[in-house]
């Protein structure tokens, strides 16, 4: 049993009292924590680290991203949605299994570098993104996704491989690793498709992650189509109530009655507001939700659309946001975001235990460096975190009590080799693209 | 005459034809620039640098802030502004010269590590915070604020006493410092004390920098009490006109005949977004200003109302809050932003030659470390650098051919003892005004 002991840091534990240490003790043996607070005199480490300065938070949870599109980082820029979407279409359709890898890779530097210890994936060749969790020592649930609107013009695998791929991923039984079922969207997959969803969804006891009512025409398209709004119709076909439940991302075209059903059906709902601001999609504040009891949650969305993975941007600009749609500054205060960051997308991903530093939680957490000038002075630690803080004030990651990074020294992914494979194969990619 | 030569890094020049080199040579002779693309083979060189996998672009300029407020952040949180202002005010009461002098410096050491060769800055103990230019090597526009109403309840020095600060500054010499006139906003001084800064103004030559239309309350309060709007009332006492030119920060609540005479007049707007947000306040659009060729600008405000004082924070705020305004994906392109950052507010500032690299310019510019996971790949350089960098991969910043940062060591501040004084002066000042 291996046993760490961190000193002389503050501690924020997001626990259900808000309580902060100061100047504290934090004891992890064999992957969980076992003190909090003070240390006993008593206790032999294995290893002692005098944390000064630094601040111990919960691990960040990027609760919906698409981890490989780093590769199509700045590939389509300010730019019309109807003219984004097909851009982005014609280079994905020329991605490589290899390619995914190496994608997922430099998300995961970054991800790890920002302190975001697990992350919700939806792409494909997911087979190759799992390989990437396993070796970064991160979580996630992966989802591979297709399009199968019923018409002969599905993309992605068939129903038949993603049950092959998600029983094949758990017999490796990596603990750190959960799958979802994932039809991309209502509008991109038929009713019948989803209706075979959702039984496979209790026959494997799946969760579904997919993406819901993210513009005035879906809404439109569906209530057309099905004479339904898009989250009354997958209410109406038991996407809501598969075993491991739903997480459905975006979903800001909604009205009060979508709302109440969200909420009664415990839907988690992934939201980011990067992608929303720079794709200009205007309607996001989130009050309503919070109010009802909608499990919300916070993610980067693809580097396509947001152009980082850094879960500190996307919590200060949560807060900023919701002020701002709102007209309210009292809005989405510095502790509700950080919440939403940590313990609400560690649920909404099954690692019920994480988002939270007790003693028995997992040993998911970050340390931030205060010693510098940004952070300065500490009159409000949290909101210096939410407002102040950036990805790269995190200088130490550990998951289930392994170091991811040390010191802003990665320990378990080959950074320079990951950016030059990232970079020769974007090249490569571009060249492909223009044939 | 120390001439220094980087090689083989990238060049954003941020030019007129928005030129970019790549693995070029940038060569610095006594403070300016001299070469740019390739340096002769002949060239002697004192410093010679390798500067792979970095890109130089120009410094950027911190339009309007308030930089000894560093030692408030956090103070006044998720509050409405009614609350906010008082609470700000007990603790500005208790401020002394010497806080002020170290507020300033934390501010100078998070600028210059962020990127920031330039700020304009209004006070109070202005004297303290040209103290602090002329050691870190910024430089700065200094304004020592004052609020006059008229009616015996005057905050700040005396007009002659800030005529007096003025003359000595300008005796001193340093062409890194240059003066303004602050009567704080046309709200807080009255028409007489406003036409008497105007006189002074053309007396010595100065410009006027001020708060201007930051709510529909100031506006109707203007109506009331002179029948004209606040743009229009500056405008009818000759606020706009005076040598030094005007500094109207915020600007927000303008209809189309203020935009007319905004940009007639060459007023200089700085625009501070996450101030708008955190504070919420909601119309910010500028398409308008800039469709009219308002002289726009970019600046952090405060720490007590944004929180930091990063500049490329600042510059993706405006990129994504300018497209969802206006409920637009085009609007506010990545080249558009980074010269609002740049050489907008350079001109703004005066400092008129600089905000873009090319020989001749006084070499002002800052070095970005592209070997990051979250700055590749390149597909867009100008796109990654506004949506995608962070104030931390800013390695290197020179100003006027000297170095205030390498590698990211401040070379010109003691940044140690710079944390340890604000820390200390934090606390005291909480114990001060508790009692």
């Amino acid at each position: 049993m291996t046993t760490i002991h961190l000193r002389n840091l503050d501690i924020v534990t997001l626990d259900e009292q808000g309580t902060i240490h100061r100047q504290a003790d934090l004891v992890v043996a064999d992957g969980f924590i076992t003190h909090l607070g003070q240390a006993p005199d008593t206790l032999q480490a294995d290893e002692i680290i005098d944390a000064s300065g630094r601040v111990a938070l919960p691990g960040l949870v990027n609760a919906h991203c698409h981890s490989p599109m780093t590769l199509l980082r700045g590939w389509a820029e300010d730019m019309y949605f109807p003219e984004w979407l097909p851009k982005v279409w014609r280079a994905e359709n020329q991605l490589t299994g290899p390619d995914i890898y190496w994608g997922a890779a430099l998300a995961a530097c970054e991800m790890i570098r920002t302190g975001t210890i697990a992350f919700n994936d939806m792409y494909f060749f997911m087979d190759r993104v799992a390989e990437v969790v396993s070796e970064s020592g991160m979580k996630a649930a992966l989802t591979w996704g297709f399009f199968d609107p019923g018409d002969g013009t599905a993309v992605g695998p068939a129903l038949e491989q993603t049950i092959e791929w998600i029983k094949a991923t758990h017999a490796r039984g990596n603990s750190r690793i959960k799958t979802y079922l994932g039809p991309h969207s209502p509008y991109t997959c038929s009713q019948t498709t989803l209706e075979r969803v959702v039984e496979i969804a209790h026959e494997l006891g799946q969760g579904i992650h997919l993406h819901l009512s993210e513009s005035q025409e879906q809404v439109d398209q569906s209530l057309k189509r099905y004479g339904l709004r898009p989250v009354q119709h997958l209410n109406s076909i038991g996407v809501f109530e598969v075993p491991g439940g739903c997480i459905a991302a975006h979903t800001i075209y909604i009205d009060g009655q979508d709302i109440e059903i969200l909420a009664k059906k415990g839907v988690c709902v992934p939201h980011c507001p990067i992608t929303y601001m720079k794709l200009a999609m205007p309607f996001f504040s989130f009050k309503a939700n919070l109010q009802a009891g909608v499990k919300m949650c916070l993610g980067t969305d693809g580097p396509a659309s947001n152009a980082d993975m850094d879960m500190f941007a996307v919590i200060r600009q949560t807060a900023l946001t919701q002020k701002l749609l709102q007209v309210d500054p009292t809005m989405m205060p510095a502790d509700t975001v950080l919440r939403l960051a940590t313990q609400a997308g560690a649920k909404a991903l099954g690692f019920t235990d994480s988002g939270v530093l007790k003693v028995g939680a997992p040993a998911d957490l970050i340390l931030v460096n205060l010693d510098a000038p940004h952070l300065r002075p500490v009159h409000n630690l949290i909101a210096n975190l939410v407002h102040s803080a950036k990805g790269s004030d995190v200088t130490d990651v550990m998951v289930d009590g392994q170091w991811l990074m040390r010191n802003r020294e990665l320990k378990t992914l080959d950074e320079d080799r990951i950016l030059y494979e990232v970079e020769t194969r974007a090249k490569a990619l571009v060249e492909r693209v223009k044939q």
